[in-house]
């Protein structure tokens, strides 16, 4: 006999209420009386639990009885409804084979666990209900992401992980070597030989996918990426991890309101998806994670997002300097008090803030007219502050030579960037979403630590 | 008036003939005579291209007949149906605007370029024919695979990249760290102090995330990871890339029938996928890369896959050593001569070759009654030989201990994995499916570098 699924139970009840069927799945508690027990049982497929109802009539009725917490077993008998009850059906069984069994000692005891505790058995913590729903809901959010473009027909590029262009903040890099550390091979004036390297020169862990995701959009037109990527920042907060993944969608023939249109529909879809798909999870998350978290998603959801320049927007942040730590004025970067501000306080809703002064962003943003903006924009969302950075990218050769100039980038670091502008150039824009901020953002979960299955930060390297 | 993508108007061509449209994209050739001329544009969005139509009663008349190949334009102008002609319809243009000029050096002119000269420029090539359609597809069996593992409610799980556990091939593996090379920190002996890098010990690149998927099994029952793996391997052949991705599903409460049955239904399902939605490129492959391969494709979508033991295979491939550069005995890997000899020449479709010796396995294979073999399976494919490996794992504490230290491996090293066997461990397996070996396979593409956007291997690491 083939084992049925939970979710399966849950989801077509009537085809399998009064029938025999076989489950698999680990324990989650037992209560026993003398002549009967009852077993919660989980397997994995589905938020909601199972209980399973056995007597003494069972030839092994004390070895279930006695049972740890986290055992494995697989339980033959007939779903019953049970109207009466919370559950909308248990298991009368007939068998209960031990698949496998656990100790008393097992770490996750019927009791609740703290996160920091947890984060000590990432080999474990996805028994938990919390991680349960935490990374069903991760993967459907990357599922759904990929629907989004797919279903629009991007092509879903695979941008490098190593990467030998250290163009870009390469003090924050991972280095990515072959090289006997214990015993350097040296050029004739005592430097490392990079050209002993695995690759023939010197290699980093890509920190953006970018500049390679505009190539594939000047051949396809619309593309996106889905990778890792990697940030050696020492800092130890709540929302920096070393490897986080990230998403950046590029479309060409576009501009900055295609770009912002893109990304609107994108988050709206992600939350209706996993609305739709794990509407357990959400109801979890919005009972014990994050109060309101339901509410205002559902806002996002259902509301056009504002729009305001950084000027306008560095106006109404001026009138309450007062409050903010950190006082704004033309030209600052904003900082997440004032981001959240502005689409908590002033806009009550998300908000596009667009046209940042071109000094504090990226050289490869296009200039505007006024020679002193850029059209780059933030996406702020009520909650968290930025969630979504992205901008339609100098198209014109000579303006962004100029700018590369202005900012010390070396001209022959990025011939097949400047190639694009030569050989057909096309106005385009695109921009990044941060996988796990994404995350936090759906689930109301605080630290980046609780949404990666393995999280990698300073010093923390487990598994 | 917003531009309509080639892909729409092919889709949906009867709500477009007789109406005027605007479509952009790049020109992939022009003929002109002295009144009139015509130009093939393609947008990326689709593998046919689009043929305009242009008078000398457009004011640019002269500019458009002088445009490179490779320049970007926008055209506005009437569909118009050509049922007499090769293509379905074509645009009597109205207007064409230059959006970006190209070169005479434009490096993709209208002649056959050889792929060892594309590969030269990974950030043009795929502008071709051949690179749209390789990685349009590479980027719909990446979403099938996704596809394929949620419909069935799999649990996608990001296994990670940076690892500190070098417990399997470390000599292979691609080293991380953010210490100064040219002024390594020592400890008071002398050796590189590896505490002062950023995760406070050695890290390497990930070679496989199995075992980090098999701690999300044994919560989720049915997982998969889809992300890049890494071997520092020496070795410049067609067929291996030190960066590739790879897909590893796990399932728990299942055996290796099970297992089997999951490879060979996501195959099925990958092939079928490719078929439906990359109809053009399909046949372009067919027709101008490996002809035969529609109808190999399709012996494997509608065949049921072989099954034989490697004892068996053994006894069939001796009788054959007479014509194999290796000759085959009982305890030897298989070489690709002799996978291909089973499915193209005995089974004449894939074949599962199951219950490999243990000594050339992995220790974590579970352990056939037998005490000689292990619950493995490798599917061999016409065409390619080995696609996919997988395996039943040892869900026995004390059998994999033994198998451990048979194999002089570290207890200490792998508490995590040891944990599982320790609490409700359940029969489980998997298997592993490298991507880009898949996309070949799919589009008869005989070289790696062909099927990575940007291939990282031995001494080559651009862009």
């Amino acid at each position: 006999m083939e084992l049925v699924e939970i979710r399966e139970l849950y989801r077509n009840k009537e085809s399998y209420i009064g029938k025999k069927i076989k489950v698999g799945g680990w324990v989650r508690s037992i209560r026993d009386s003398k002549t009967f027990g009852f077993v919660v049982m989980n397997d994995g497929t589905y938020f909601e639990t199972l209980q399973i109802v056995y007597h003494d009539t069972l030839d092994n009725f004390n070895v279930i009885s006695k049972l740890n917490v986290g055992s494995a077993i697989i339980v033959t008998g007939e779903l019953v409804a049970t109207p009466q009850a919370k559950q909308p059906f248990e298991i009368q069984a007939e068998e209960v084979m031990v698949e496998g069994a656990s100790t008393a000692d097992y770490p996750l005891q019927k009791k609740r666990h703290t996160l920091e505790y947890l984060r000590t058995i990432t080999h474990l913590r996805a028994r938990t209900n919390t991680f349960q729903a935490v990374f069903r809901v991760r993967s459907l959010v990357a599922y759904a992401i990929h629907k989004y473009f797919q279903d629009r027909d991007f092509v879903y590029v695979h941008t490098p992980i190593i990467t030998g262009s250290d163009a870009e903040g390469a003090g924050e890099m991972f280095r990515v070597t072959t090289l006997d550390m214990e015993n350097l091979p040296r050029t004739e004036d005592g430097k490392v030989d990079t050209t002993q390297d695995f690759f023939g020169k010197e290699t980093n862990l890509t920190v953006s996918g970018q500049l390679n995701g505009e190539t594939y959009a000047m051949a396809f037109k619309n593309i996106y990426t889905f990778g890792p990527t990697f940030r050696a920042e020492n800092s130890n907060t709540t929302r920096h991890a070393a490897e986080f993944w990230m998403i950046e969608p590029e479309i060409a023939f576009a501009d900055l309101k295609d770009d912002m249109a893109l990304a609107e529909g994108m988050l709206k879809y992600i939350i209706n998806y996993v609305l739709e798909h794990a509407p357990e999870e959400m109801k979890f998350f919005n009972q014990f994670i994050d109060q309101g978290l339901l509410e205002r998603l559902q806002i996002v959801a259902n509301s056009d997002f504002g729009h305001v320049t950084y000027t306008q927007a560095i106006e109404l942040l001026e009138k309450n300097n007062d409050n903010f730590d950190y006082k704004v004025t033309w030209g600052c970067d904003l900082q997440t008090e004032h981001e959240r501000y502005l689409t908590e306080q002033v806009f009550k809703k998300p908000v596009f803030v667009t046209d940042y002064p071109k000094d504090i962003k990226a050289f490869y943003m296009k200039l505007n007219e006024d020679n002193k903006t850029v059209a780059a924009m933030d996406l702020l969302v009520p909650g968290i502050g930025e969630i979504i950075g992205g901008s339609q990218r100098e198209d014109d050769y000579d303006k962004l030579v100029k700018r590369m100039e202005e900012m010390d980038l070396k001209k022959e670091d990025y011939e097949f960037y400047l190639d694009l502008r030569k050989y057909g150039t096309a106005r385009h824009a695109g921009f990044g979403l941060g996988f796990e901020r994404c995350v936090m953002y759906l689930t109301g979960m605080g630290n980046i630590r609780d949404v990666v299955p393995f999280p990698r930060t300073v010093n923390n390297c487990e598994l």
